[in-house]
């Protein structure tokens, strides 16, 4: 043991562990992971200083882990469904959790595994933790900036989309001058993206993602990534807004790549005061 | 002319027509259609005291025609979507309020063909007039009726769908277990029952749909219909909640018809106090 500080990484899927990674290093931290089969990426694996493998459903031993290696802060990053962490095989301790639940979705599952590591004497962190760089202040971030006609509609969307948010709907909407074409609600960011971008005719469509009024920052924190903008792309929908210092953005330089040949423009958006 | 009550019709698409003539006949009022081509269908303006036909676009021969017949009501009844009012040739008039529109959607062009017809000293009517058996008080209306878990879930439902339709972006939204699982935008109705249908894998999955609060009675009121059922069944929502009092059924027979065969619930729901 070192005397650096240790930070567990309970990692999913995708490119959110290793961006992670990458920044705790940079501050030199110790970083312990806790690593599911079929959801980590090996290679971000090899990274840490110390790895063990687990299946999802399980939560007993992962803490035990946790606690050989002294980690007394954790967090929870990367994509893992509620339903695959759950339907497959649950251990004791999380089939415990479960029947406690009255309500099931992503954030009492995950409020519940963080109150369970909690107990254990380990704390979840902000899942935006040494990621600020990742987390753009408000205005243009890359591609094309918008005018005033992209503002107007820009906040026109930033406000719809904290309503549906609020609502517990989803954190995304599709708008076009001042229509809203397309709300995210179980279908997933990237369906919303296809079916605002055919309903828009690809001129003026902006996706709009947002965090959730009062948003718990140790999960659910509202993410885009290449592949977000690819998704864009491809559907015809030439805006991405997000909110300011509430979204990540992963894969930062290709992010940037993207929207530059692809002229997407990427504008952090500030929330704007609700009327009424 | 006779002294009966003369109301004026403008007729657009699907049964709505028809069972607004059948209703004021009843009432010994005369009718006086203004049918459009590619919109009205042909039968229901065979019933009608008077009719005379016009090209989507058109609105002064529209009111010349209302003032021959000495039309001073009239009711706009009937699909015609905003871009088929619009798209096809206009003449001056509608030219003219077009221009004056800086927002253009289905309410603000309605409410402006309202006005200039107010001032040629034609009133328009709520197109729920004579039609008061068509819009359900609360409780159970056809099928199988909801049980305890499925009022909660309806009420639940009832109250995102008044949120979603306060915002301006549509008037249904399909939900299960206290879960929105697809919000109606720019779709339509029967897109967001497939698709609420499909996220839901056929389990207690409701379709809500509702008026706007402050709706203006005269355009834009929810109607469901044996189509609405249809697409229910196909999609596997088994649940219909409509807004009592404030939603139409439309094709009443044939909606019974179904719900009894295919065993989907309609039920009327009371709008209940917003939290918060």
């Amino acid at each position: 043991m070192s005397d650096k500080r240790t930070v567990g990484v309970i990692a999913g899927r995708g490119i959110f562990p290793a961006t992670f990674v990458e920044a705790a290093r940079k501050k030199g931290v110790r970083i312990v992971m806790a690593a599911f089969k079929g959801e980590t990426e090996s290679e971000v694996a090899e990274e840490v200083d110390a790895v063990e493998w687990f299946r999802v459903g399980q939560l007993a031993k992962p803490i035990k882990f946790f606690q050989q290696e002294e980690v007394a802060e954790c967090v929870m990053i990367g994509q893992i469904t509620p339903g695959r962490l759950f339907d497959l095989r649950p251990d004791l301790r999380v089939i415990k959790i479960l029947a406690s639940l009255s309500e099931r979705n992503a954030e009492t599952m995950f409020r519940a595994v963080a109150d369970e590591l909690g107990k254990e004497g380990i704390d979840v962190l902000p899942s935006t933790t040494y990621l600020e760089e990742y987390l753009p202040a408000p205005g243009p971030v890359f591609g094309p900036e918008l005018d005033e006609a992209g503002l107007i509609d820009a906040a026109y969307g930033m406000r719809m989309a904290k309503e549906v948010s609020r609502l517990d709907i989803g954190q995304s909407v599709v708008v076009r001058d001042g229509t809203v074409l397309a709300v995210e609600a179980f279908e997933g960011t990237n369906k919303c993206i296809r079916r605002g971008g055919d309903l828009g005719r690809g001129k003026n469509v902006k996706l709009v993602k947002v965090s959730k009024p009062g948003q718990d920052l140790r999960f659910d924190v509202p993410v885009v990534g290449p592949d977000t903008i690819l998704a864009c792309r491809e559907a015809g929908v030439s805006t991405v807004v997000i909110e300011a210092r509430q979204t990540l953005v992963l894969g930062i330089r290709e992010v940037r790549e993207l929207c530059e040949k692809h002229r997407v423009s990427l504008h952090a958006q500030e929330e704007v005061d609700q009327p009424g």
